[in-house]
């Protein structure tokens, strides 16, 4: 494998295997399913919101000129013309010396300029006194102000939130098109791995790595099987791996990928007939990532370790997910954290620590736990934020500053 | 209705619901789909993890005063016992003079105190050479060292995310206890509306605060059915509420909270012999709500207007929703936001202003959309936070800083 890519700074690692992937295709779903979906398509306004000048109360709609030297001692009375509920419209413009009774969400009648609020008047079913003047525009809800006709209301990439399914509502979309969520498929290998329902044998420990993935995963939007325990043998792995690439636009394995006599993964890559993109990354921990391209499916080998896969998938190969899943933005926005409590390690290569954002005095804090194994996975409890350490740091104090990727959450 | 709470503080709003609701009933989950859920139960570890010392690396485990004195010029040879790959374990305890070659995430034999990496030796089948001593506990992972026993997992009321997950399998739980999610029943009322599939016809508007909300309650755990458009009338409305009571844990209307002669949802409330919490509170936007409770079901009134609505939803109900939902935080975390932009108008009684968490210079900032009407969807865009302008305050510059609660995501 010489001319393989061989433990590469992440950066590089991330371009490789953005380089290799294309969006996945779309499908049409139903707005009442498209929350956190991917939209595949740029939804120009095709009308105004509101579609129509509206009161955005209960009142009276006039003409602003009728109440000129209106006051608590020169009140102006004006004859009610007629009455429009929301959903309904005036009958006829407004005339000199009347007031269209309206009620909030409904149209502004032709003629009128202003709405007063029914509370600032006195009121019968046919005369309505007004006791202070009104400038022109008074409590209207101009036409298009919400929204704008042409304006671009969603592009494609763009991970939909509920104010994205409101205004594809008001606009009259039932559905539309989005990106296919992105199938994986995850295998955990290694002899001493057994499945969560069985109990523990010396030697061997629960699958954990397996849900703190599949949960990372699920987050980032991709529809995740576990595909089970492999043994530490070429030939089950290449037979899980080749089954699985039918399935799954990416399929993804833990453990095996070091250069122990058991690890197999990085081999079986490259023995199925997939092409090895890299093996081994800088990243600390997630240094023990591997990836491989096959009939245009991505295979990915993470460390054994929970917390170094987490990291890698973070770094390495998240980015490609986001690409296949659509996404316009691939990278998680960077941001400035401060410690809250020291990290007693160095960083000769770098390292990524996972943690929870605290907001302490206008700053943007990180809360990390103290201890950091790449076999753990407590550290990873309530993660949204990684710190990113500069490659030579030594240990952090409280107070110190970090570069840092929210994960959002 | 004289004797009911009329244009309240949101706090006491918020209040009144939280003494009026009781947690929901419970399911057992697979871990699987776990994500998201809220813990019903206290999870205390039950064993260490891992459960036995364990090697981070492949090497070999020896006696540490093996090699006292070894050096580049006086290096020392050791035996090799043994092999123990990972989900094994070693025959019998380390020998004086010998070493076992061990792979990464075996357990530690009996006798070794020490672990060497096999990059640091010079090895052949039968014998290892070491060129520097080591110190007792190298490159030893300590069993309990991730989760010790005895220590509390998770707490009932947990919302349940990647790493749980991944302790939960590590400690051998294949599923748990949950708390049911909210089911939400939501009716849009007005003669105003039409479904979101229909042409628009003078004076009409399309639904589009359904989706709005919908997609919130959803991002907050509740399982949600719209229940689609009911017209302006007090009948029409005591039906849907009757019929969807039997079926939800919350009916939730928008529309009809105002004192306007067509605004039936109040009344709605009394007629079918829900208790009336509160009418009216003071929050901006989101003075029109309304909540009641009849047979230990929620029943909320939000405005018609979509932002009044949301902010009504979050301020004045969401933390009862969460006490259904199990939850154990029921507020969000406060913070501090710096304007980005400046916001041009008064809020003399306080003020609720969806905008966008930015991080810059190690300062939470937040981006708000410069209009900001009851009527509009559009300014939640992106939401994931809340900026609570206090009561009296003017308009406000970039750069001055307010209050605010993080929403998440």
């Amino acid at each position: 494998m010489e001319t393989i890519p061989f433990n590469i700074p992440v950066e590089e690692a991330r371009t490789l295997l953005l380089d290799t992937v294309a969006q996945l295709g779309t499908e049409n779903v139903l707005l009442e399913e498209a929350l956190g979906r991917v939209a595949a398509v740029e939804i120009v306004a095709r009308e105004d919101i509101p579609s129509f000048d509206r009161s955005p109360l209960d009142g009276y709609a006039l003409r602003s000129s009728d109440l000129a030297g209106a006051s608590a001692s020169t009140p102006v009375t004006l004859q009610v013309q007629e009455e429009v509920p929301a959903g309904y419209t005036a009958k006829e413009a407004v005339k000199e010396g009347f007031a269209v009774k309206i009620c909030t969400g409904a149209p502004i009648p032709q003629g009128a300029d202003a709405v007063v609020k029914f509370e600032e008047t006195e009121f019968t079913a046919t005369q309505v006194t007004f006791f202070k003047e009104v400038k022109p525009d008074s409590n209207i809800v101009r036409r298009g102000s919400d929204i704008s006709q042409g304006r671009t209301i969603i592009k494609p990439g763009k991970v939909l939130d509920p104010a994205d399914l409101g205004l594809l509502a008001g606009l009259g979309y039932p559905e539309l098109p989005v990106f296919r969520k992105p199938k994986v498929i995850l295998f955990s290998t290694g002899d001493e791995l057994v499945p969560v329902d069985e109990p523990l044998r010396p030697g061997k420990i629960r699958n954990s790595s397996a849900y703190l993935l599949k949960g990372i995963l699920e987050k980032n939007g991709c529809s995740v099987t576990l595909g089970g325990i492999v043994k530490d043998s070429l030939e089950e792995l290449m037979a899980a791996l080749e089954g699985a690439l039918d399935q799954a636009d990416i399929v993804m394995t833990t453990g095996g990928v070091s250069v122990g006599d058991y690890d197999y993964t990085p081999k079986a890559f490259e023995q199925i007939g997939a092409r090895v993109l890299f093996w081994k990354t800088k990243l600390k921990p997630g240094m023990a990532t591997v990836a491989a391209v096959k009939k245009e499916k991505l295979i990915i080998g993470l460390s054994g370790n929970p917390s170094a896969a987490a990291a890698g998938l973070y770094r390495a190969v998240m980015p490609a997910i986001y690409k296949l899943s659509g996404r316009e933005s691939l990278d998680p926005a960077e941001m400035t954290v401060t410690f809250l409590e020291p990290f007693g390690k160095s960083s000769p290569g770098g390292r990524v620590l996972p943690g929870r954002l605290v907001f302490r005095d206008g700053k943007t804090c990180i809360q990390i736990q103290s201890k950091q194994e790449n076999g753990m996975v407590s550290n990873w409890g309530g993660c949204n934020v990684l710190a990113l350490v500069e490659r030579g740091r030594g240990p952090i104090e409280a107070g110190e500053t970090c570069r840092a990727v929210y994960l959002g959450g």
